[in-house]
């Protein structure tokens, strides 16, 4: 009798199993047959490039891109779509840099292609002259100390370790030159600093982005050197070390503003007070239109919600779409959105990013709660047991940590975090410089991402975690 | 006793097998810094890009490449270098073709490009002008039928199917449309057939690609129109059903001619009998600079050997090199190579081609001979006991079926058969047209490929199959 009554309730979940795989299975294709045939992601991404461009924090560009896709978030009809009020600062590159090489040993002056890192400070208005002490390293600027370092500027010369298979690797081991290096610089005297431009390959095109002074030490001009341009100077210092280097840039810091998080929602009907956000940031480096970084990933987030909503298909958990302004250089939309989470009490269940670029994806990298009663085994068990359905797509790969810079805060209010992880083979190429423009975007890869992205919200927002 | 024999042959048999392992990591690692370091892969298809250009079978180019890549398979000091003599055909495409839609209600002429397809016979001098017969497929085509298709152009708009995920696959279903739809065209009287180029962008470029006469039916002369024109032309019939192309194509098959595949080995130390190789088709379209089709395959392929030789790496079986010789037009130095093995009574054990692009690789496929004997689970199972080794450089996929068809004439001789399986979303924007270029191949996606094959390759010369 027992053996029956296990029998039948076993036969019972049994198909209520191969029911909702088999659902599963119509939803996930309905989703992919959406985004490749009527996807709205290549057409938003081309917009939001062509028509508003560049989209630093507290640029007009930027100001224009929370107006359009507030809208288009209306326009596609979710629940909810509001602005989140944002204290950011403002920093302006000003007229384009200047830069010589000035050596009597190569014809007089060589001019190379700088760019000012975030947050600079200007040189003088004459700009800055100067002999350059080359190191690869802080060991190195440690060593040199300040006898030889006062009144010159450092040049970092750390290239990215190409022995690495993943670039983001290189980028994580070579990042600090950019990020301190012109603190450190400062602390042995250091009139200026400028960096090897953190990419993998030889390019005329210098990579900007963010740096952080000491506030304990003097601020000094920096900026990013091109690698065509930092091994130039490499090999005309070993020619003639007494070499001046010319730098001119007039950035400056402007006072504190106002910006936005754009958010839009789709109420859960079941457990509406469990929220998945997916976002990426909106606002990008001046230098180009911010196609990878992050246009793409704001793009598809949209796309995700827009999916649902055509497809009718009604999440049981809410779902949000989250375009966070400041990643760049200063990372207060972040802040500001987890700060409001926990103020309102919200209840965020996962978390995920799209900001490595819209290349064709190749999984999730995932964090979870530190919180010692958090079950991180079936958590990520359950996540797994649905590999099978992303294995086509070519998202395979759900083994690395990681999530996202504007989700991160997030993470200590007990949400799991998840970064898309595309291919990111042609990355650095064009991130953070003048090249990251629409004309980069593959539109399959893009929509392959936006694919993913939306099977992974459907099945947290249809079975929890 | 024997439990302590036992425990000893274990522990030798555990200690050898950690011992290779770790010389296997060891050597994994340095094929992967020899390539991304020191690789001249990226070097190499510059040259074969940028100065040899185009390498249609029996032109110019291909000479050259012949020439180029013996001499540069030499300079390398592999054990035997040669070229295999292959009777050819000789297709010329003559002057770029001159196509236009003719009609009154789209003030008269709309210049669209074309491209002839392989093989191709010419228009007379005076071109085709004639009304066009729009067709998806086979079926509405037979169905028209020779009253309404007789002294037309047939029209083949069968587009790529984009809602599968794999744009190979898509080809592999619209192909045919290319391939027979001269000849099936034919069959009902058309006096000539233009096809929707074979790709899932739209885009103005044209694909070529081969295609083959029904010696039985009368040849007509056959074009590859742009996307773009495909959609334009569609639409302009839809508003004037009577409205005329134009086309004019003066390209010819010349008699066969002489040409050679082109072949490097390192003999094997312990099984010189067992023969391994990795190819790729020296051939390409006229279009374009063969970068991805197949220029990258070639220079991945003598990139394996070179590694071997650079790092001292001594293969216990032999492994080639083959530059197959007229892959798109013919297949000849494929069938040539096969003939010749048989004749020698050469045993290959397997095969790796590369010609799916030189894209950031995502695995290998894999067939295996049909023969009742081999043992198909246990090689397998030998192969996907090196999975680990392949998982970091991206390559995870061992899934699929396929070879490549510069080999698949080797399958018959009980050689397993492997193609490199790299991403394929961005192919068809270049395949066969005039774009694929130098420009568009990625130096560290190139690289991933190579280390990938020259990782099988070494764990196949290493311990056999």
């Amino acid at each position: 009798m027992k053996a029956k009554i296990l029998a039948a309730v076993l036969g019972f979940s049994f198909s209520v199993s191969v029911f909702s795989q088999n659902r599963d299975s119509l939803i996930v294709k309905k989703i992919s047959d959406e985004i490749f045939v009527s996807g709205e992601a290549y057409k938003n991404i081309e917009y939001l490039c062509k028509k508003i461009g560049s989209r630093l924090t507290a640029s007009p560009g930027a100001e224009k891109a929370v107006n359009w896709t507030r809208d288009l978030m209306q326009s596609y009809g979710f629940d909810n779509v509001y602005l989140q009020e944002v204290t950011v600062p403002h920093w302006v590159r000003g007229e384009k840099e200047k830069a010589e090489i000035i050596s009597s040993k190569a014809n007089g002056k060589t001019p190379v292609n700088i760019t000012a890192l975030g947050g600079s400070i200007a040189t003088p208005k004459e700009g800055i002259t100067a002999e350059v002490v080359e190191v690869n390293n802080f060991d190195e600027l440690k060593k040199l100390g300040k006898e030889k370092i006062q009144g010159k500027i450092v040049f970092y010369n750390h290239p990215f370790d190409i022995t690495k298979i993943m670039p983001f690797e290189m980028y994580g081991e070579a990042g600090k030159y950019r990020y301190i290096g012109a603190a450190e610089a400062a602390r042995y005297g250091a009139v200026a600093s400028i960096v090897r431009s953190m990419t993998n390959y030889i390019s005329e095109h210098p990579n900007t982005g963010a740096q952080g002074y000491n506030d304990s030490l003097k601020k000094i001009p920096c900026a990013a050197i091109s690698t065509k341009h930092a091994e130039q100077l490499s090999s005309m210092l070993k020619a003639d070390p007494q070499l001046k280097f010319y730098m001119k840039m007039n950035c400056q810091t402007l006072p504190d503003t106002k910006s936005y998080n754009v958010i839009g929602e789709i109420k859960g009907t079941e457990h509406p007070e469990e929220i998945i956000i997916v976002g990426g940031h909106l606002d990008s480096w001046d230098l180009s239109e911010g196609a990878h970084d992050d246009g793409a990933g704001c793009i598809q987030s949209i796309e995700v919600l827009r999916v649902f909503k055509k497809l009718g298909i009604k999440p049981r958990r809410t779902i949000r779409a989250v375009m966070f302004m400041n990643e760049e250089n200063g990372l207060k939309g972040a802040l500001e959105y987890a700060k409001q989470a926990e103020l309102k009490k919200e209840k965020h269940i996962l978390a995920i990013e799209s900001d490595a670029g819209g290349f064709t994806p190749r999984g999730f990298s995932m964090s979870f709660p530190k919180d010692s009663t958090f079950d991180v085994t079936g958590v990520k068990a359950k996540i797994l047991s649905r590999k099978d359905y992303f294995y086509p797509y070519g998202a395979y790969d759900f083994t690395k940590k990681g999530g996202g810079a504007d989700i991160g805060p997030l993470g200590k209010q007990g949400c799991v975090l998840m970064g898309l992880s595309p291919d990111n083979q042609r990355y650095f190429i064009i991130h953070h410089t003048a090249m990251d423009n629409f004309e980069q975007i593959n539109k399959r890869e893009l929509e392959l991402g936006a694919i993913v992205m939306t099977m992974m919200v459907y099945f947290v927002s249809e079975y929890g975690l």
